[in-house]
């Protein structure tokens, strides 16, 4: 970290008189800046989040327990959130995201709200999971992913027999209420109708490079509405024909709004990204936080000098401006992980900013033990 | 149509006096706007093209035989331009649109050029074709279409031992010449380098909804250059699910830049319709010129009130402002039209408008006989 | 001019079995790509178009004449119109654009009208002109440059008693023709009421940087209809002194719609530079067509080797990629010159190119003897 | 505020049983969302500040005195910084939004410094202050209002031998901190050089609908650095006589960039409003946090029901979903508002709302007594 002891920084030395002075401001709301100047502007980013895994080993029992222990009537939504140690008080994963695993018994169905929030879900467990947005059912399976945005009316429910669905959200709630713009309301009928048939916007965008030329669409989100991990790994293999992919992630695909290649919310990104078996990316870090999501497979992230392990449906968190690589330890078969992000916040706002790992061959020095 | 003789159209009665002052004017190389007013301000579009149809089986026999008479070294390329009957002087097909069919022999490669005109390819027969594409090879099968945008690098080939490749271009040719911007160039070495792997923008975009995070495409045309048969009729049957279609197309997708959901190129765009079994659509008009191909069935076509009935790997087109409407044939198979227009230049140039037949259920009363 | 004797371009000798062939496929309205190749598919841009000039002394007098010689009521609009003498059959004076010259007695009105073609006004004489558009009446005067863009309902007239007003009409007329979508209707009421206040848009967007908060402008033309003279120069003025400007046109500034710096028109686009005392430019060539406006000064361009010397309110023609360079004769004042351009459909359309003169310090050898 | 205590809300009851369950939960750093997911998600926003004024009389002199106390190369810049009450944590004035008032001495020149927060400043007193911009040096007057926006090399210095300069300065620092993307660097070489004619960009773009042609601007902030109050002034004056204004906000411009009508940076957005004579508006509330600067003329707001007196340089904010509504007590001159806000980021996060007040003919009651 830079010396803040240099010319063009705050290093006013506290006197008797200062103190009288700072006083006589606080009296009418007002400070000196050079008493905080180093501080709220930093040399760099500093993360409020530390660098954490939730393993689903671990939560699965937990998540599956509160089937016995709440009902949807009084819960709500039957949902365990996952809390970086740092933001209880904003019930952040990391940075200003949120992020739950959700169970629902089968036939059961939440009711339909709306929020300024944004949503996404991405299906870990069971078959019969469904999400109705906007009038629309889709239908969802293992690794699915399914956008709800903010302003749309969406419930989800499951329809089989045979068992729980587990799904994780992720939502922008922190970001939104610090941005103090969330509301939230109650369908009037609790449930909406079906007006649109199954499935309707997959079968619209079903495929790269054509879309219907119906009247224009102004929304800031994407009209497709699942994106599924069949089409997604399909996407993966064939781009790893055709391009070597990022030294730093590996065979990468975003998901986008397939009328603009822009991201699927304004304020949530999701990528899905594939390791090559034994492939371990360079370093590097960025403005913006990251939730990961194991899709497939198992290896290790090495986040600011500190490895953690992952197997399949382990969710884990990259902090803003944290150095973080990734490692797929398997010799024969490729590893993905999901992940979903304030990226398009930070580009929308012109504040995302990248730096590669330049020591080392591009690989951090381990700086703390491993997590287990 | 409309009177002229009207308040507000030109109405001035020719005299001596009149002539005199004209011929004045001509002196200095000008003329009285009224006495051309009413004609080149007419009250709605005209259109220089007839409507036209080019049947397959008349044509394929001379297309391959100029195997015979030319060599692609003195012809450049063997095509033979289908001409309409109205617009020799621009070698068009329709409005401002070339077309016409190219044949290659096995072991074949026509050198690479480049030019300002704007071009794409749409597969008839032969298995071996190729092209390619700022030095990516791009292969391709019947009814693939494939895009060569201007400015860029291409040249085609034929490596199959089994026989002739035939292929329909279209081109701006005549629309660039009009406005004066065509230029061409001959590659220096005759022939590119293959810089990227096999089908790698086929591959880099091959499903809907993801997208690579690679820096930003500041082109005016797609990045993708195929568009494969099998997935644009996965597509329109699966869109054929989610919607009714068009009254007026049937289930119509459009070709589209994967990153801009806009038009393939800035002056070309490129649609495929589905007519389902015995589906009969209603008539409309439009400016912008479109030329069609027969890609899957048999049907007919109205235009302007002629009925033109057509098979596979027939081509015919609509001039601006012609009414039209499509009709399938078959009682239980579906039927496809491949198509491309000049829309990309209406809508760019705010030129575009449309008009639905709103008389005798939206079907056009036949004023001429079958065209055979 | 390069050769067309090399491999890529066509070579084909006829031959009495060739021509044989060439019959047979006229008889489908069909014919052989390379019998036209190297001509529709030129090395370089070829203009339809002659450089020329139109002398305001000379014509003036014959403009003033169609007052005594046709009524509005019958002519529709009293126009003398400029055309090239390689494009009498387009009505155009040089590529596809149209001008004229239209002259209104004090106390006429025209009818109102729109249509597809696109218009704009450079005020020549006279005091009380005013155009309505769209419900806004817009008041002008000498030099300023007035947009009625494709689809507005549009009426001039002259309000002073003093004299006859005198203005450039400038269309793309012939460019719509050509691309077959015009339209065009008489106003049922012959004149529109005038809804807003005089001269609204000019003063909604009188000042550089601010704009009113009202609800998006989703329409393809400058929601500011009257740009004018006094502060188009105070801009020149102030641009000068932040600004070399541009090697081959000086300082100059183009029309644009404030609320997204484009053109003012989708088809028409529309400048002003000034040329400071003395200035002579280098020479330079590019796609699209322009029309010159002489609003001050006076000097001489040298278009493709031709000196055509100019003075106030003459107007002159630059053809499509003809080099072109320009020279204010007076050592002590500035000239400025107005001029209108299709380069918003080279942009759109992607086919706008530049060069410039690379020889003999970026003058052009004079190859004819200087137009008097 | 509407109640909790419905379906579709978290209505689950503790017990022993779930408070051991949540002991669990925590142990894995996860939660379960029923216990605070009423109180993240809300019905509507909840802004973090209250409403808030600033009296420039009763800071004017503790501002002076700072003068006194500190020099610029210890306190980097001395700045009284204004802190609403509950924003103590983030040094903000309302929401995420940071304003201080800043002076400097004649002869005084800060250090050139850049940071990812964008900035900028509205002048109140002094005649020879300035500020350099990226190698441009802006003069400044007052009610002047100047850009440094984010990632731009900016200093700032007082030339005039006569007195203090006094202006406010408006950041994002806190929504950077909040984003975690805050950089900073002070110049190598601890002042820039300047290599641009005086007010190069303000000469540029000196006048509405007229720009250069010059290479495209891709950065996401204005290219016009400067807006000076003449032409503010001036162009509220002429927008008064075209449009009547909006109910909430009278006649009110947005300070823009003149290459896309979009805001200023994208962060912060500016307006400037001016209230006619007598004038009182109709109340309204939004998404966003705005600060207000009081640039001529008297009067008063009511902010959620509490009145505001203010006079010139008066410095108040409105937070996020607050009713407001102002009023100009002059009986015969208008007043003017300087504001700047967050709306770039509510409008690109698409989580912008508004709502206007039904009741009561649009006049809030009044709720508490006048504050003085």
């Amino acid at each position: 970290m830079k010396d803040d002891n240099v010319e063009g920084r705050a290093r006013v030395v506290n006197t008797p008189q200062l103190n009288a002075y700072y006083e006589q401001l606080a009296e009418y709301e007002a400070g000196a800046l050079w008493t905080v100047a180093n501080d709220i502007e930093p040399w760099e980013p500093k993360a409020h989040s530390v660098p954490m895994i939730w393993r689903y080993q671990q939560l699965r029992p937990l998540v599956l327990r509160s089937l016995e222990l709440v009902r949807p009537q009084e819960a709500g939504r039957r949902v365990i959130m996952l809390v970086n140690p740092k933001r209880h008080d904003v019930s952040a994963a990391v940075g200003l995201l949120y992020t739950g695993l959700q169970v629902m018994n089968p036939g059961e169905a939440a009711s339909a709200h709306r929020h300024m929030a944004s949503a996404l879900r991405f299906i870990i467990e069971g078959e019969g999971a469904y999400t109705i947005v906007e009038g629309e059912r889709v239908s969802l399976n293992r690794n699915d992913f399914v956008i709800t945005p903010n302003g749309t009316w969406h419930e989800h429910g499951n329809d089989t027999g045979s068992g729980p669905c587990i799904w994780q959200d992720g939502l922008d709630i922190p970001l939104i209420n610090t941005l103090e713009a969330n509301f939230y309301e109650v369908h009037p009928d609790l449930h909406q109708r079906v007006t649109r048939p199954l499935d309707a916007s997959y079968n619209t965008y079903s495929h790269a490079g054509v879309r219907p030329l119906e009247p224009d669409w102004r929304k800031a989100y994407s009209p497709l509405l699942k994106y599924s991990w069949t089409h997604t790994y399909e996407a993966l293999c064939q781009y790893a024909q055709a391009s070597e992919g990022s030294p730093f992630d590996g065979v990468m695909l975003e998901y986008v709004n397939p009328l603009t290649g822009g991201p699927v919310m304004p304020t949530l990104g999701a990528t899905m990204q594939m390791l090559r078996a034994g492939q371990a990316t360079r370093a590097h870090r960025h403005t913006g936080n990251v939730i990961y999501h194991v899709a497939k497979g198992c290896g290790y992230s090495i986040i600011n000098g500190q490895r953690f392990d992952w197997e399949e449906h382990d969710i884990f968190c990259v902090p803003s401006w944290a150095w973080h690589e990734h490692a797929n330890l398997s010799p024969d078969d490729d590893a993905c992980l999901f992940s979903f992000s304030d990226f398009p916040v930070m580009k929308a706002l012109s504040i995302y900013r990248e730096e590669a790992y330049a020591l080392n061959g591009g690989h951090q020095l381990m700086t703390q033990g491993q997590e287990n």
